[in-house]
C-alpha cells in the first residue's frame, strides 16, 4: 500500500490476457490444445520494435514483475529491484514483456485453469511442461506482439535457464542473453531438495492425488513444509545469520503458543524457539495460502528436467554453437544453490564455443535471493550493461 | 549377515541394561524419577580402570556401535569402522563404553518406554533433554562401572558436543576430548534444517500429537521427509554427484510404479527419474520403519539448543577455562552442515584459553558423514593418536 507511487516505479499496471488457439506440442508429447498467457508490459515499443525486453520467471514468480495492480497493493511487482525508470531495466528506454508462464497459477493456463476438453479443472492433470516448452510459448507471445528480435532476454535461477533455451532454440531471436544466478543443469543435492518438496505436499492427506480442489481443500500444510525447505536453500547460512542468529523467539509466539516463554528462555518443549523457526513457519503460510501446489510440482519438475546439452551428447559448448547473441552472467559469492562455480561452468563453455561472453561475481550475503535484491554492486553492472544495449539498440534504430 | 565374523571385528556383542534408580535433574526442571541405560562395552577394563573410553552418539546413532548381535546380522554397528582390534578405537588397549542417550528409542528410557508413574507410555511426556544431562547421566555410568577418568571422551557431530561438555562440567574426568565433525553450537541454517524435519513429523496426520502409538500407527511419512531432509545435509554436494549424477531411474521403478519409463527417459510425471530421488526415498523409508518420531524430535532439540557458552556470557573459551584434557579436532572438507570453520572456532577458543589442541582438517568428499566412513589419511591420523593415548594410559599405570 504505497500512499503514493514512488518516482521510479513502473506505476500502476494493468496484466492481459493473451489467448492461443493453435495447439502446442510439448517436449512430453503431450498437446495443448489452446492456451491463455498473463502478460504485463511496462515501458513503450518503439517504432521499429527493437527495444523489447523479455523476463523469464522463477520458481514462485509470474507476470507481475514491477509496479502496482492499486494504490491498495501490499508490495510492488517482484523484480521492482530491477525494473522501471533509472533502475537496470529502465522502462524510459526499454518496453518490458513479462508473463506468467504456462502451468503457472496466476492467470496462465495451468492446474487451476479448466480443461476445454472436459470442462473440468485439469489440477493433476495438467501435463508436464518444460524450459523448452515454455520459451515455445514465448516465441509465440513475441509473434503475437510483433517482435522478431528481442533486445535482451532475461532471467534469474529457472528464468536464467529460459534464457539459456532462447539463446540455443531462437538464436536470431535475441541480441543478448542476460542470466542471474544460474546453473547449466541441477546437481544431485538440488533435485533432492525438489523432491523433498514434492514429498511433502504429496504426502499431505489434503493432496487427495493433487484433486484437492473437489474436495475443497488445499494442501497447506504440504505446500508450507515445501516452501520452508525451498527457502533455506535460497538464503546464504550467513544471511540467514545475520538476520536471526540464534536469537530466540519473542514472547508474542510464546503468547501465541499458550506458553510461559520468556524472552531469551528456551521452551524446552516444541514450540518456536528461534527466530528462524518463526520466519520460515511464516514465509511458508504465507506462500500456501497463495499457490498452487500442482503449479509448484510442475515448476520443480521443469528445474530437474533442464538440461541443454541433452541434444548435445552432454556437451555445453556445442549446445551454444548456433548462439548469436551476446551473453552476460551474473553468480553471487553466497549462493549455495546455484554457487558460482556452476555459473562458471556456462561461461567456461561460451568460451569454448568462441561466444562473446561477459561474467560478473558479486559479493553479497543474501544467497540465491540476491538477484532479487538491490545489492548495489549487482544493480550498478546490470544498469552499465543494459545501457549499453539501450545504446545499441538507438543506434541501430 | 557376515558369513564368517571379520579378524578386525569386536565380534558378536550382548548389549547390556543398567538401571538407575537414583532420580536425574533435568536442565529444563524436569526430573526423571528412574532409567535405564542401554549400554555395550568392547574391549577388556585393566585393573586400575585407566583405559576405559566413552562413545557418545550422534542424532540417530545408539548403543550398538560396533560388532554383530548375531550371526543374521546384515550390518555391524553404526562405528565399526573405528571400534575394533587394529582400528583406530584398538579394543585390544581400551575398555569401550557406549551407550544409547536418555530419550532414545533403543532401550534406553525415552518416549518409547513406560512412564513408572502413570503405567503409559511416555510418547510425547517424555522431557525435552540436552546434552548437558545426557553426560550428567553419562557420568553416573562412569561411577556404576567404576570409572573415575576416562581415557577419552569420543563422539563426532552431536556426539561431539557431548564430548564438549564433558570437558566443561567434568575437567576432571578425561585424559583426551576427541571431536570429529562438530560445531560449536548449531547456525541458523541447521535450526531451520532441524525445524522443517520437526514440522514434517508433527503435520502428519499420524502423529496424533505424539501418541501414535495408542492409535496403533507412527507418522511413516513425516519421519520419512525428515530423514529425506537430514539426509540431504549429511552428504555432499560433490558426493551425491559422485554417487548419482543426474543418472535416471532403473527399469525396476517404473515396473513399480506401472510406468512406462524406459532406462534412461523422463516420466513427464511425478514419479522418480532420478536415482537421488530413489535413494532418498528409500533411505526415508527404512529409517522410518525403526526410529521413533518423538525421539527424534528430542534429538534435533537438543542439537538447536547446544550452547556451551550458556553460562559464560557468549565466550566459549572461558567456557573452556577449568578443563584439564588434551584436545583434538578433525573436520572434513566437504561438510556444509559443520564446516571445518565451525570446527576452528573450537580450536581457536581452545587455543585463546591456552589448552593442549591437535586440529586436523581432512580432505573427504563424503560431507558431514564423513567420520564414520573409512576416510583413509582420517582413520590413520585417529589411530595415530588414540595410539599415543593408549602409551599414556599404559606408561602411567
Amino acid at each position: 500500500m504505497p500512499d503514493s507511487i514512488p518516482e521510479d516505479s513502473v506505476g500502476i499496471v494493468e496484466p492481459e490476457l493473451h489467448h492461443f488457439d493453435e495447439p502446442l506440442t510439448l517436449r512430453s508429447g503431450r498437446v495443448l490444445p489452446q492456451y491463455d498467457l498473463m502478460v504485463e508490459t511496462y515501458g513503450q515499443l518503439n517504432a521499429d520494435k527493437s527495444n523489447a525486453v523479455l523476463i523469464c520467471h522463477a520458481l514462485s514468480g509470474d507476470h507481475h514483475a514491477a509496479g502496482y495492480h492499486s494504490m491498495d497493493d501490499r508490495k510492488p511487482g517482484w523484480w521492482d529491484n530491477c525494473i522501471g525508470p533509472g533502475k537496470p531495466i529502465d522502462t524510459r528506454h526499454f518496453f518490458v514483456v513479462s508473463l506468467n508462464n504456462l502451468g503457472g497459477c496466476n492467470g496462465s493456463t495451468g492446474p487451476t485453469s479448466i480443461n476445454p476438453e472436459t470442462g473440468q479443472y485439469y489440477g493433476p492433470d495438467f501435463p508436464v511442461v518444460t524450459v523448452r516448452d515454455w520459451v515455445h510459448s514465448q516465441a509465440r507471445l513475441a509473434d503475437r506482439l510483433g517482435i522478431d528480435k528481442w533486445a535482451a532476454v532475461i532471467g534469474g535461477s529457472l528464468g536464467g535457464m529460459q534464457v539459456m533455451r532462447w539463446a540455443i532454440s531462437y538464436p536470431e531471436r535475441l541480441h543478448h542473453a542476460v542470466m542471474l544466478a544460474v546453473a547449466p543443469k541441477l546437481s544431485a543435492q538440488n533435485i533432492a531438495f525438489n523432491e523433498v518438496a514434492r514429498q511433502s505436499i504429496t504426502s499431505d492427506p489434503d493432496f487427495h492425488d493433487g484433486r484437492y480442489r473437489d474436495h475443497g481443500v488445499v494442501p497447506k500444510r504440504g505446500l508450507m513444509l515445501a516452501r520452508m525447505v525451498g527457502h533455506i536453500t535460497y538464503l546464504s547460512d550467513s544471511s540467514m545469520r545475520e538476520k536471526f542468529g540464534r536469537a530466540t523467539e519473542q514472547l508474542k509466539h510464546s503468547l501465541n503458543l499458550g506458553r510461559d516463554l520468556r524472552k531469551g528462555k528456551l521452551s524446552f518443549g516444541f514450540d518456536v524457539d528461534f527466530q528462524v523457526e518463526s520466519y520460515l513457519h511464516y514465509q511458508g503460510e504465507r506462500f500456501s495460502e497463495t499457490f498452487d501446489a500442482n503449479t509448484y510440482l510442475l515448476m520443480t519438475k521443469a528445474l530437474d528436467y533442464f538440461d541443454p546439452t541433452v541434444d548435445y551428447e552432454g556437451d555445453l559448448s556445442a549446445a551454444f554453437a548456433e548462439s548469436q547473441c551476446r551473453f552476460v552472467l551474473m553468480s553471487f559469492s553466497t549462493d549455495w544453490r546455484f554457487p558460482p562455480a556452476r555459473t562458471r561452468e556456462i561461461v567456461d563453455a561460451l568460451i569454448r564455443a568462441g561466444k562473446p561472453v561477459s561474467y560478473l561475481e558479486i559479493e553479497a550475503d543474501q544467497g540465491h535471493d540476491a538477484f532479487l535484491l538491490p545489492v548495489p554492486r549487482y544493480i550498478s553492472a546490470f544498469r552499465n550493461y543494459m545501457q549499453r544495449v539501450h545504446e545499441e539498440v538507438s543506434h541501430a534504430s
